[in-house]
Parts: structure tokens; sequence; C-alpha cells
């Protein structure tokens, strides 16, 4: 019942959603200055923000490439990160955008649903259709995991494609957004949620209204907070009839100690980050 | 000039691209028997089968998630075999489908075009517009790299999204393709093709004219021959004009020696799996 914990701990937590997008530069001195691998600095930053931040979050989110761009030790950086917050029994969002055929997606759920690299929740990329999803369904209904499907992007090109106009007069974003929804109507678990969930940016909020109706029972990953331009106002507009989602901001909560003289108590600055997003939200709900 | 080194080793090898879609089913009784880790067995037979077909492909192709699939002892054996085919002085397409938002595509860029996972070429997937495509724009440039990016793929449910009749009254994935050709006229080099290929499968062969015609310049990866259901005839109509792409074949080239108690033998199988892939190809130029 992963949906349903999720929506838990999103309801507990005003939907927030701590993006361990960790690069160098978003490093402490006095971690950036130890002799040690870079993916040995990032764990312990990591390590260190999740300690400060687990009461506080609904889950975590690592984007994968932070972590493959140091190659094996970033990725063990990444595997050790993902082991340790489930090891506390949060939950855990692999931003990993897979999407390929059917035998190749059974690889990637391997990869990421089982061994090193396990998460609760991934996300995907269905420009393929369905088959880059299917293969993921066993995990969801066995091993009580889940998938966030792109549907509508907040990056300035993601309407190139995203926003042509359909055969039926809809952008082909509504399109997917009904092609995730039919997937993920199988799932659905008696919090009224499924475990097929989706992606939909916060730079567009006037246009997360319909896409909501068309997905009913659809449980959302939104990044664009903070760094991304997304406020408050926009995620209690969302979160109008109810939690239905997660807001993942990055670089605002664990780059929060920059520039801020905190020496190790980077950790702190990064709780009251996170205390003060909650605020900014619960204001306006 | 990658896509001309690309083009003048396709034209040599008619095209074919070997895929190192490595997993444990298609490892020989001789390596699987070895007291290793998967990876090391990965890696010993990948070595064994580019040692026993480097004088007759184009190029190889790596599906990054069979290694992922096995965490960072996989991952080793991906960073090997790259490593490994680039020694030789041939190409290596790292088949990753990556796409995200600029900070995370130049995230996946650094990842997969210096350091350990260095390729020539990656695939992407560019459902979010041109920012999952510009941030590799600079190793084109100035690294001699470049990418393939998704347009129309062969897998059964490829055309929920692809297929869906657009404002102009073309299918989305021509739209696509159109973008695509847009993004890698600035890099055309003096062979007359741009190192932003595109990815078009080969089982909708009748399809491969409107989209190279919208497409001029444009190199193709063209996955699909052999155990995915092209044929040498597909091939050639394909090639009629031009060795305008490389040909994909993994499982029908690596899976070779599978039944025939090749022992260690299994690399001559492979070597005479890609000769005659050659033959069925060149019957029809």
């Amino acid at each position: 019942m992963i949906a349903t914990k999720l929506y838990e701990q999103a309801r507990r937590h005003l939907g927030i959603c701590l993006g361990l997008d960790t690069t160098e530069t978003v490093l402490p001195a006095v971690i950036s200055a130890r002799d040690e691998s870079v993916g040995e600095k990032f764990f312990a930053f990591n390590r260190r923000v999740v300690d400060a931040t687990c009461d506080t979050v609904a889950c975590y989110k690592l984007q994968i490439a932070c972590y493959e761009a140091h190659g094996l030790d970033g990725l063990a950086a990444y595997a050790k990160t993902l082991q340790y917050i489930r090891a506390k029994g949060k939950i855990v969002i692999a931003d990993v955008k897979r999407g390929d055929i059917l035998s190749t997606a059974e690889q990637y759920a391997k990869a990421h649903f089982t061994g090193e690299f396990e998460a609760d929740y991934l996300t995907l990329n269905a420009y393929m259709g369905e088959d880059a999803v299917s293969p993921y369904y066993d995990y969801i209904k066995n091993r009580d995991k889940g998938v966030f499907v792109l549907v509508k992007t907040s990056n300035p090109s993601g309407p190139q494609l995203q926003n042509l106009t359909v055969q039926s007069g809809k952008p082909a974003y509504l399109a997917m957004a009904e092609l995730v929804s039919g997937w993920g109507a199988a799932f659905v678990e008696p919090c009224g949620y499924t475990p097929v969930g989706a992606v939909i940016g916060l730079t567009y909020a006037s246009e997360f209204a319909p896409i909501a109706q068309a997905m009913p029972g659809t449980f959302f990953l939104i990044p664009g907070y903070g760094a991304q331009g997304g406020t408050g106002k926009d995620i209690a507009a969302l979160f109008q009839k109810d939690i239905c989602g997660v807001v993942n901001s990055s670089r605002g909560l664990i780059g929060a100690h920059l520039g801020k003289n905190a020496g190790d108590g980077f950790d702190g600055c990064v709780r009251e980050a996170v205390l003060a997003m909650r605020e900014d939200i619960a204001q306006w709900l």
C-alpha cells in the first residue's frame, strides 16, 4: 500500500519532498574540505541532511544524474543514501526517468526496485507508451512499489512536444494524462490513490486543474518549488481539495546553508528551510 | 567529426551495430561457470565478443539497463566494456535514453561523455523538448560526441503517444522528427550528416521514408533487426540511397552460440552471426 503510505506522509508533512540533488557546489566547506572521494562527501552530506529533516518531510527524492556524473563512486553514494533513507522507514523516490521497451524496462525495474539501488518509487518517461511502464506492474502488486510517469514538465522547452494539439483538440500532455490514468486504474488503493502517479511541473499551475480532472485517483509528484519558481500559494491551490501529491524542492532546501557561514550547522539551515517551506504552504491552505 | 567517422564505419560494415545487451541468459557455460561476480563475467564475455567482431562491425551499442540491473558490479563491467571498445578505436553508443531538464541533463552529459562511463554517442529521450538535448551541444562541438534522439520506436505500444495526430495532420513522431532535425542542423559535418541523430525502429519500415524526408542530414540508429523482427530486405530498403544509419542487433548476435554446444568457441558463433547479418543485408543492396 505504498500510495497510501505516501499519501499519509504527504498529509502529515504538507506534501514536502526533499530533493537530494547533491552536487559539489552544494557541499558545505566542512564536508568539501575532507580528504574523501566525492561520493563519500555526498553520502556524508546526505546523511546529515536526512538526520536533520526526516521528521519534517513526507519523502525524499534522489536525482540519479547527480550521482551518475561521478561514476561508480557517485553511484555508491546513491546506493548508500537510498539504503539509509529506507532504513529510517522513510519513502524515497528515485528520479531516474527511465523509459524503454519491455525487455529493457524489465532490467530497469530489477535495477531500481531490488538490490543496491532499491527505491520505493521511480520516475518514468512513457514516450514509448505502456511498454515503458507495464514491466513495473509486478513490483507494484507484489513488492509495494510505485511509479510517477512524466505528464507535463515545467522546463522552458517542455511545451515543444507536450503542448502539440492532438486530433481531439487536446494538448498532447492531456492525452498522456489519460493514458497514465488508464494504466493506474487497476491499482487504486483504499485511500483512493493509485501507485501509478504522474509528474506535473509547478511552473504551469493554471494547467493543473484540467490534468487532475483527467486523472482521478492519481497522486502527483510536483517539481518546481523554490529555485524553479513555484510558490506556496501555487501549491496550496493544487492542494485545495486534498493533499493529492508531493512537492519537490531541492536546491532551495539543500543549498539553504550557502552564504550563511553556518559551519558544521549546515544541516540546521536545511531543516529551517524545510520548516519555512511548510509555513509558506500552510499560510495559504 | 564523429558523424563522419560513424558514417565511414557504417559504409565499410553495412551499418552493422552490435548490441552488447549482456544478460546472464546469454552467457556461455564456460563463462557462467566461473567463480566470479556477474559483472566480471559480463566483461569477460564482452571482451571476447569485441575481440572476435571489431573488424566486422561499424560500432557497438551497450544497453545500460542490463548493467544497472546488477548494481555497482554491473556498472563496473559497463565502464570496463566502454573503455575496452574505445581503446580499440571503435565507436560505442551508450543506450541510456536519458531525458531531463537542463541542469540534470548537464549532469548526465558529464556522466556519459567524460570519466569512467565515457561513450561516443548517447541515446536521448526528448519528451521534455530541446532542454533534454541542448546540454550535449558543447560536447558535440568540442569533444567530438554525438547523440541519437528517440523519434519513432518499434515496440508494440510505441504508437500510443507517437502516432497521435497533431494539428498539422501529421503524427506526433513526425513533429518530433522535425524538432530533432532543426536541433541538428547547426552541426552538419562535411560528410552531410549531423551528430544529432535519430532513433527509428525497424518494425515500421514503411514509415521510414517520410521520416527520412523530414530529417535531411540526419543519421539514424535503427534497432529491431533479428530478434525484434527486422530483415536484411528491410534494411536494404532504408539504405537504398545511402548508408544513412546503423542497424542494431543484440540478442540475435550475442546469443548466436546458444544451443550450439560451442564451448569456448562461443565468440566464433557471434562472429559468424555478424557475417550472416552482413550477407543478409548485402544480398538486397
